[in-house]
């Protein structure tokens, strides 16, 4: 395989990045704190090991973010390149075949929470690096890596930092590789990301449980009332009913709509391999790119109240709670969304219940620009590697530190090595080797085309 | 205080009480089978101490039955008495203002799970037997002592055995002392108990959990998806839509109705004190009483699905489940509306969604007749200590084992020493002090009368 190493490197690569999945760094969870501390450290070991005269561990009110410089390469471009060593809580852990931070190699395919999101990518990029920073006696380009732990909890060290220092952005162009390949063989570029808007709905109608016996028929049940707000919130077709929001999407333009109809898009397989259930769901007058891509989603994460443990408790539970989300799409700013959720809530809500809406945390989306000349070279080093220039998508996550990166008009090229089935944020979330050892050499091909 | 006791042994009686209540006997959680046995096995202690020259403690597949008879008094009238020393699980256990199972007396209230529901109206029966067994140089009547220990959870250990030795309820009478006062001064006789259907509610919609950004549009959510479904099975108005649920109902007579117009009921009181809510729901064109006695209830007793850690986690759930119940009236037999529950979930479950009904366990509606001449009796008895004569009403809890002890034929008297605002299966449990004196009194000359 060429990737830049020698092949019998590879063990040696999959060893350190085993070590690196191995730390839980679950950003979320207070008691992973120390995890995520660790996975820190070993990135700075990483950049040092790499040559970096200057590598940081910043401190801020969160998980620490991580800076690297290499050595100064007088004349040559600056490349940004932006990752995230946290990860994604692993529950449901009894779905997982294999313990989501032991890491684990079937089938050519890596197996562990952060495989491709984004400690896998992460490690590509440095990879990339080591591979082509000697080919020709010195390193091509001048990287400053920016690797936060807060992506997935919604933190604001790494925003704290750039807001304070804007000129850690400084930077001909910025490189995130937190993305996925449209399909197999065909990389992507993304030319926009949803926003979200992450909050908890708590409910409470009584002061305190009763018996469903004695006060059934007439006592209301905090469950009853949440969920009837919930379905009330977004109808049974789909369509959320919150003030103002469809009016307010800008939607994608004709010649946007017609590069999504002419990508590869087997709708049975979709729902088969990647969906995994037995229909799509939605607003079905829309196509699945404009559902999941162009439109903003009610989706509800956790639901929580009354009795659940072994066997029977005949209780009316007093209060219960939904951790609910929005997902964000150009027109949608964050603080409309929050303001019109709340209204929604107040509209919905019956006089008798007692409601809050939690904000948790969220950020507005974004639309991404891709005609400067490193999209020319990003397309010619995938066509070198893998035989298909990429194509321009957008996506359903969120990044919400992308619009920060691109503050000094530096282009963004957000793409990566993912590949569709690769179950991000669920059980068995895996990186496919070969897309890993490709990704290495294109992103080192694009580094040494940079310097041309 | 007359309750058949010297005042000087009131602080014996409570010390032995609040052993019996200290015993964490939740039978619903399989980690406290050994204090359910610890707490069979105080009452077989408390048994041998009333001299009691049959004790048995009675295995079978789950917690045990305890059995007593008292010394045979020949030519007396036998009473079957019923209790049970199982007790609810005590979550949420922070809304407790001291530990459920550390008894602790305010105010002339004892606090404690099992305080009143049951093992305190147990206790009751016992001391009003040990008060006026040797008043007369020897015990008024025969008792036969019934207590079983899955009342709470739905077990099979006592109807089993009732079943395999029905002449254990051959009696004159049935006392079960599981109930409560209409109101304050107010004691109560009860012609009717609801029945039960408890069951769980599993949905799946995906093989795993997806993330919201990728999917979030398209993929069936299972929480969305289980929520829509309770929705409709119940409507905004409190009307159950399972087919011919109400159609089958057997209303309550005029007779009836009549006497429940007469009893003193104050609704405002009632939802502040009672209820603890801001409004009263379900079918408003029917009176409490009638939402509460003679008509069934569907509640959600608990819900579970996705995730409800700390901070975001940004999940398409695939799987979640509810916990369920409905309350039975006469007409509604578990059977039918076991059958029909089935039929109205197939109804509304869409086809993409996999689905379970899980029947966890259940019971029929009782009716009793109250005119056998013990209820003159316990009229009396209840006039002579409290002053007021019982009100005959209906229950809207479920005590499965009502109809076998009563397959004989004898009476069964319902009654008890509760207060309407007692909390039974909610935190802060109680038992009033006064009720306890004054019920040890009634029931010793209920025992007494019995023999005259």
């Amino acid at each position: 395989m060429d990737h830049g190493f020698p092949a019998r490197e590879e063990s040696r690569l999959l060893h350190e990045l085993s070590e690196f999945l191995s730390i839980p760094s679950v950003s979320t969870l207070p008691e992973h704190a120390g995890d995520c501390r660790r996975a820190a450290q070993w990135l700075v070991d990483q950049l040092f090991t790499l040559g970096c005269p200057t590598v940081q561990l910043i401190e801020g009110d969160g998980h620490p973010v991580v800076w690297g410089e290499s050595p100064h390469v007088e004349g040559a471009p600056t490349l940004l390149i932006y990752g995230h060593y946290d990860v994604q809580p692993p529950d449901p852990l009894d779905e997982w075949h294999t313990p989501p931070f032991t890491p684990s190699i079937r089938d050519g395919q890596l197996y562990a929470r952060g495989a491709i999101d984004d400690k896998g990518q992460v490690f590509c990029l440095l990879k990339a690096y080591e591979a082509v920073r000697d080919a020709d006696g010195k390193p091509p380009i001048n990287v400053r890596f920016l690797f936060e732990g807060e992506e997935e909890c919604g933190g604001q060290v790494v925003f704290d930092l750039l807001e304070a220092e804007p000129e850690r952005t400084h930077a001909d162009a910025v490189l995130v590789a937190d993305m996925s390949y449209f399909a197999p063989g065909w990389p992507a570029v993304y030319t926009a990301l949803r926003g979200m808007c992450y909050a908890e709905l708590h409910v409470r109608t009584l002061a305190r449980d009763l018996h469903s016996g004695s006060y059934g028929g007439v006592a209301p049940n905090a469950i009853e009332t949440l969920i009837r707000m919930l379905t009330d919130l977004k109808g049974r077709s789909g369509k959320i009913r919150i003030p103002k929001l469809y009016k307010s999407v800008i939607p994608p333009t004709k010649a946007e709509r017609k590069g999504w109809r002419a990508l590869p898009f087997d709708e049975a397989a979709y729902l088969e391999h990647e969906v995994t259930g037995k229909a799509l769901t939605g607003l079905e007058q829309f196509s699945v790119f404009e559902r999941t891509w162009a439109l903003p989603t009610f989706e509800i994460h956790g639901i929580k109240g009354g009795f659940v443990g072994e066997g029977a408790k005949t209780v009316i539970p007093a209060a219960a709670m939904a951790k609910i989300s929005l997902r964000l799409v150009p027109g949608l700013s964050l603080d409309f969304v929050r303001k019109q959720l709340d209204k929604a809530v107040a509209e919905v809500a019956p006089a008798y219940a007692e409601w809050e809406v939690r904000f948790v945390h969220g950020n507005d989306p974004v639309q991404i620009e891709v005609e400067a000349p490193q999209f020319a070279l990003l397309d010619r080093a995938f066509e070198e590697v893998v035989g298909r220039r990429t194509v321009a998508v957008r996506a359903g996550g969120s990044i919400p530190i992308v619009p920060k990166l691109g503050m000094t008009g530096a282009p963004v090229l957000l793409t990566g090595i993912g590949l569709p089935d690769d179950g991000l944020h669920s059980p068995n979330e895996k990186l496919d080797l070969q897309q890993l050892w490709d990704g290495i050499r294109v992103f080192g091909r694009f580094f040494e085309m940079m310097a041309e």
